[in-house]
Formats: structure tokens, C-alpha cells, sequence
């Protein structure tokens, strides 16, 4: 099992995760949280599609994104925030399903780098279809403002 | 100026954002639609924000997203439906504004994949900020069940 | 065992691989081909560094790329030529080692565009090192007049 | 025109490129610097080509790097180095030319990361066409053993 800096790290990552306005707008929530590894589900929701009646690319790439900066956050010092400095998405087949299932990794923890990889799945009666996958580049701040307690 | 392979890009590139449930959502609209050139707008909204208070980066790249998919549209086939392969965005800077301005643009059309750019600014009483960049691959797919009239 | 839809395409993915002068310039060699599957060696050379003595990322990238676009090749069919769209590649250390390992494989062989992703590995006495990653899309070309026999 | 924080960067940027040894392997060679901007150029080689006969991605992208990570380099603090985060490389046309031309251009200079943009374009007799577009994150380094004079 991947060491944590800060014991109290994934709690404080689910007060962070609440803390965000856009995932309880989209309906995402944190299904599971290991140290560097962080699960979140989203039903399918009309009001989240494209043009063909798909979830929207960056509906996906939004949770994607989440799990992902999470997973980072949970390997981190105490006194660090977690920002996203640039991630890719790709996106493999049409995010068509009855809810989604997005997993985000780390892959290099670093004192001011985290390199994070995520994997978007989509559910149905019939099991899981890997829909799209995620690259990101995630920043250690250290800001006394914004210090954990 | 860019010539329109479909003199009625211009109108159904609007149609089909409107039939975008997550547009809605999120409250981004069209404010240019130029050949090869779609600029949208989004105002700031404290329900998107991620846990610092800012749009959430997943949110600033939805729209990045579509300003870069509907300007590969504009310049694509009668026939021909546009899918986002793949994008890559990077946060240059916090995305801290009134309102959002995202502004997407084809560098290259093909018959199969179209490359895009896109950038987001964010707007203050002060003037502009870059915040986001985006680079995204679009492919044209030819649906006789989505042809559009 | 994923499926070969072109019977010849491990012989002719090798035969590929010979013609280009690239690998021969900078030293790649074919280890492993497998369908969707490839993997590629490099021994360090001071001539192909960077300004503090690894191996410049750009060379790590053109192999992990190579990597990539073969095991795509694998999986196309017999008239279909390969090319990168995009990639994205990470450095998540140093390409300090004696030799390297980058591993191509599929994440989906579509008809048009393959997702594939590659990791690259710096080998020394005491073991392997995960350098870098990549994720990229590759479309398969179908010209006449560079259609294998 | 941009600030310098570092009065000799212009220099000391020629001086860490002619230290690449991948650089005089590939035969790219300096054409301008300025604070932000750096331009290099590559001739055609055989030796550089893929299946195709047309310059290799790979090298495009090494050369592109190279121009992106040099460009900021020369914004940097006195005492900082340069290492590639991540970057991600869109091929819009075949790198079939004469010569090559690649343009780094910083978006955003910050003390720890740069976010930077490159463009790579194939010269012919018939003019220029952009053939190749890459964004970069670049990391400052601050590393005694490595400190500039």
C-alpha cells in the first residue's frame, strides 16, 4: 500500500471534494478513495448530453479530471493544495450508458509534480465499456491561505 | 475569409449547439459564429466552481471543447457529423472573472480529422486574462441517421 | 489473443519498421511484436543527449511514438497505412540507464483512428525505471499506391 | 518587448543548445533568440525519414521541444534549469520540405512552470506550410550543481 505524508489525507480529500460546487452540480460522487487511487460515479443525466444524446465530452473529462486531482492530493504533504496544470483526454467510444464510473491513479508523486493517469467507464446492464482516458499534470501549492487544519 | 463547403453551416452549427443539454446546464451561449471561428460566452456561476472558489478547470474545457468543435463544424461537410478524438488543455492561470470568453478556431479542415484550437480569457472590469488553452483532434463521421437536412 | 485482421501484419509491421532510417539513426531495434503490441529497445548514446547528459525526450518520444504507431499497425487491415494524428507524451524521470524499453500497445483499433498508449522504461543493473508515457491516435491511411502486398 | 530576469539568458541559452549533443546529431542549428522566442531550422535528411520517406514525427517533435523548452529558458531565473513536464504534438500535414522552421514561443512564464507553444513548418521553394503544432508545460529547476555562471 502507497505511504501517505499526511494521515489525515483522505478525509481531508472527501471535505475537498464537498467543498466543490461542480460535482454536486453534475452529480458526481466519490464511490471509493485508497491512497493515490480515487473512484467516482456519475449517473447519466439528460441535462449533461451533446448534440446525440451522449454524455458531453467535457462532462466526462470533468469527473475524469477530479478523480484524477484527487488521487494526487491524497499523496500529498499536509500544508499542499492540488492544481491542475494541463491534462489530454481521449476519448475512445460514445459515453452512452445508465451512469459512469471514472478512476483516477497516480503515477509519480513529487514534491511540486504529480502525473496522474485516469480511466472513464461507461455502465450498463450488459458491464463496463472503457469510454475514455485521461493524462494530467497536477501542481503541489503551498499556500499558508489555503493550509489544511 | 474561409469558404463554406455548406452554405448552411453557419445556422445548423447553432441548431445543433442548441440541442447540447450541457450548454444549457451550464449556462454557456454563442456570442460569433464566423467560418471556421465560434466564440462563446459563460458567466461566472458559484455552482461550477471547484474548491478554491474558481471554475472548475473540467468546465472551463467543456466550453473550450465546444467553441473548438462547432468552429470544425462550420467548415465541414452537409453530411458530415463532428466528434471530439481527443484534446488537451492547460490552466495558465486561475479562471477568477465575471464572465468566461472562449474562443475556438481551426487550424487545419480535412475530409476525415480537423485540428483545432481554443483559448479561454477571463473577463473583469479590468480587461481580459488568458487562462486556458486547448489543442483538440475532430473527426467527421458520415451517419445517414444523423444527416442533417 | 487480440485478432489479426491482415494475416501478414507482424512480418510487414517488421518490414515497416526496417525501411525507417530514423530507428536506424538513432539506434531502435525491434524486440517484441506482438498483435497490438510492440516493443522497441534503444541503448544509451552520448550523441543523442541533452544538456545534462539524458537522453533528450524528443528521442525518448520518437520511440515511445514508433512503439505506438507499429502496434497499431498490427491490428489494420492489409491495404491500410499508418499515421500519427497527435500523441501526448510525460517525463515523469530522468532517461538516465545503460539501454531503454518503450512498449506500445492498443487501446481501441477503430476502422479510422486507433488509441494507443506507450510507457517507456530506463534499464540499469538494479532494474527498471518507468521514464515517460504517451497516449496518441493514429489513423489508418488507405492509399493505393502504399498498399502492402 | 519581454523582461529579462536574467541578464546573460540570450547567451546562455546558445550555450546550453550547443551542449545537446541530439541536436548536432539531428543537424539543428540556432536561428534567432529573443526573450520568449527561439527559432531553429533543420534541413532534410534521408537518415531522419519514416516508412513514407518524409521526416519523422518524432524529430519534428524533438526540434519543436527543443525551441519551446529554449524559449523558456530564456525567461528564467539566473540559477534555474529547464526540464520538459509534458507535451503534446498535433500532425496537421506530412513534414515534407526542403528545410524545417520551428518557432517556441512562452504563453506563460511563472516562477515554477512555463507553459509554452511551439509551430514547426515545412520550407519548400513554394514558401512555408505549418505542418506541426506542440504545447508544452516547462519546469524550473533549481539545482546548485547545475547553477549557471
Amino acid at each position: 500500500m502507497t505511504e501517505l505524508r499526511n494521515p489525515a489525507a483522505l478525509q481531508q480529500m472527501r471535505d475537498a471534494f464537498d467543498r466543490q460546487g461542480v460535482m454536486r452540480t453534475l452529480g458526481v460522487s466519490v464511490a471509493d478513495v485508497q491512497p493515490g487511487r480515487v473512484t467516482l460515479v456519475l449517473p447519466f443525466r439528460a441535462d449533461l448530453t451533446q448534440h446525440h444524446g451522449f454524455l458531453h465530452a467535457g462532462v466526462v473529462t470533468t469527473a475524469m479530471d477530479s478523480a484524477a486531482g484527487f488521487a494526487a492530493f491524497t499523496l500529498m504533504d499536509a500544508d499542499a493544495e492540488v492544481l491542475t496544470a494541463e491534462f489530454k483526454a481521449s476519448f475512445l467510444n460514445p459515453a452512452r450508458g445508465d451512469s459512469f464510473r471514472m478512476v483516477g491513479e497516480v503515477l509519480k508523486s513529487g514534491r511540486t509534480l504529480t502525473f496522474c493517469e485516469a480511466r472513464a467507464y461507461a455502465v450498463t446492464d450488459g458491464g463496463e465499456t472503457l469510454i475514455a482516458t485521461l493524462t494530467a499534470t497536477m501542481m503541489s501549492v503551498r499556500n499558508p491561505a489555503l493550509r489544511r487544519e
